[in-house]
């Protein structure tokens, strides 16, 4: 009988300068895959070197998590930036935080791109083509995370194409609708606030592959990893309670590197 | 009879965003070792990308070239920045511009640290400390470049304590004090505009290892690697002088990664 | 009779720390009114004190040019920004560059929105209304430059409703749609190379008060102001041609506060 | 009999972008004097709009608090800037606060730069006068503030020649040195952590014009403004105790404008 095995990941090293943001040192042992800031919307220098030391003392995975060059708007506000553009950003930012993990023994797993990157992308593949020609250029053995849904095979296929590995994401707290997309944070009920309904979904996409829509239809939905959150303690209860549900079904959290 | 070499490397990729700054195209056929600016203090991801195919095209050796964060005083302002945070700064740079080479199938040379950091290094041995430090724990292939003077014994004790090689540097173009040190730019006579004279200085250094200082007298001096420019026109016409001048002479132009 | 009068206005003060944009000193004499860079997407503090010591020489009126904060884009990128963000940049680098024009005596004379945010307004005038409440609560004496089109009379009620003046502006180099709109530089013939066919092109508009369109037909499209570039010599041929095609016409050069 | 006023400083605003920093909600309503962060060290158009709605809620006077151009150092990093830069950095960031306070119906009332550049012009005077004469350039209402000191006269004086009001600071949580300069950070008890001898000191200069230095000897020092902090519950519980205490005294506590 074969285990059953998920990585959770969070948005970590988000902090920079004088300015604290998140709770690293209470998620990171918490998770398998940390998704580090690079410098351009969020982190610098001396907090990708410290968030890879504690990712590094807890034995999580550590990856990317580039950007767009937007400090100001945290990386959250849509871009018009050419695919040029963002193939240079994954790069340099991929290459930055790269130098740190080398320095201390470690290679990256992983790269996610955040916020209006990423959400740009889950719009427009090109963009995810960009992202993963850029990141296999650097090293084969990343494993590009991206959201998943209705495009699973075409986004297989880019991963075949550049050969990378693609590790697919699940939101547990979205709401997703009947093609497997992410309802709108726009729309009522986008987000799922109650602890207990979120881990139950993570449970049931695990075991089941299955996902509740916003309509009630249930939908196919396999993803490999779980993105979490450690923003503040209500955030951190919700991710014990996730591994806790996992751990007590005999689902094993696991960065993905060990099992795709 | 060993032939004598020399490299000539001079700091390129300074463009940013729609600011172009110096001429890359023409300048970097006549060097050896091209220093790329990584972003900080000049430079951008698709400058990096592009300077680096520049000197690919033309067989040329690639550096980093990292500077403190200050666009906006182009890197040449001190900054009371701690030896940590220099550190984290060189990391990050240099792993960004290995990136854009590694994808293009290269390695760097050396690193070169831009302005204020190379002239704050210059009066403050640990800033040369925490430079090498950091880029002896990205690749300890990577020559660190350093103004080549009296303190030549204790920065080879640098590289040999970290197990990189140091590439001593020469200014033909700045005037020297009898202790090896550059003559302030705030003395006058501190720049020969001269170019038969800079021309005839780099010779007199690269065939007997010795300088004319500003007082008359000679001293040792011997370097590696010929700081040129090619920021407008003349300074152009002046590294193709020095070139044919060494090239007159038997003198070999080549990167220090063949000769080191 | 009633003389013609048409400003010109240029973009200037683009310049960034070490980098030089533009031929400021050249091109400001030739014009009525400078639209001056304010830090976020070009210009720098010394930049801006210097352009507007430049235009008060020329006795040529100065302006805002308020952009997005993405330097590296040049604020040509549109950005995902809140109306919110938007009258607080605006807020901002207008109050920045009033401080530098108080500082040598002068008050400002206009707000021209750079790339991006004026080519986002065209196409939201949501934008134009925030940028004008936020120019309004700085001094209503201030002229707001927007693109001349079909939505003039809008565009008027919105200054009545703030209490400011528009200036319409005028792109001579750029064809024109029947709907008065500009054609996407994408499209063939966006822009006109032939320099008399521009100064032709203005000198109609001025006096007839029509455009000819890029399917030839003719169409009323009233203006105050033209833009004309700096960037290059053959950019200050072409504002020279335009400033004599005008004065040849007896038609005045002067900055909109004149007869607005 | 005169009431004895005095007047209550504390750095606010510095939040950026995402990033929170301080407790401004709840430190503002304790002072009567804000000096708000101008976007190059810390602060944001949107967080300085705020920030000054705040206080003018709460009748509490707003102030420029200029810094350098280094958000990654947070504008405690002394950099080599010259006079003609800080000059232009204060007159921008001036400028850009003057807006939103104007744009609410306020005028600022005073100047405080910020880490660094506060630091480096009590080492160096001719930094107070590049900031004085930025000031005065503005708005003659301005008052500077400074550290009080024994070069008091000569402060007085620069604020004569250019025709500002000069506001002299205390620092009630650091220990002074027999000629009136502050211990430096990095010696032993330069910070004074009681709380109840911090409200002692203030109470003694306020009353007296006098403080006991680190060495025990009583020396004259009398201010206008004393610095406070709200960065964490325990700075707000000293800011309350120092109210408290001087109010208990029969201190008024008043902004500068209503007694210099």
């Amino acid at each position: 009988m074969s285990l059953l095995k998920i990585d959770l990941n969070s948005d970590v090293g988000e902090s920079f300068g004088n300015y604290k943001l998140g709770m690293d040192e209470e998620v990171i042992p918490l998770i398998s895959s940390a998704n580090i800031a690079c410098g351009f919307h969020a982190g610098d220098p001396a907090v990708m070197r410290r968030t890879i030391a504690i990712a590094h003392e807890h034995g999580v995975a550590v990856g990317a998590h580039p950007g767009f060059p937007d400090l100001l708007g945290f990386g959250r506000r849509n871009m018009d930036a050419s695919l040029d553009e963002i193939r240079d950003y994954v790069t340099y930012q991929v290459g930055a935080i790269q130098a740190f993990a080398f320095a201390r023994g470690l290679q990256l797993q992983h790269v996610k791109p955040h916020g209006a990157m990423y959400n740009m992308a889950v719009q427009n593949p090109a963009i995810w083509e960009a992202v993963a020609e850029a990141v296999a250029a650097l090293d084969k053995n990343l494993i590009l995370f991206v959201l998943a849904g209705a495009n699973r095979s075409e986004l297989e296929a880019l991963g075949a194409k550049y050969g990378i590995r693609i590790g697919f994401e699940f939101f547990g707290d979205r709401a997703y609708n009947r093609d497997g997309s992410l309802v709108s944070r726009k729309q009522p009920g986008a987000v799922i606030h109650d602890h207990q309904m979120v881990a139950e979904k993570v449970l049931k996409m695990v075991q089941e592959g299955k996902v509740v829509c916003i309509d009630g239809s249930e939908i196919e939905l396999a993803a490999d990893t779980i993105c979490v959150h450690g923003d503040n303690p209500s955030a951190l209860a919700l991710v014990k309670m996730i591994r806790e549900t996992l751990e007590a079904a005999g689902v094993e959290i696991a960065p993905p590197a060990d099992f795709l």
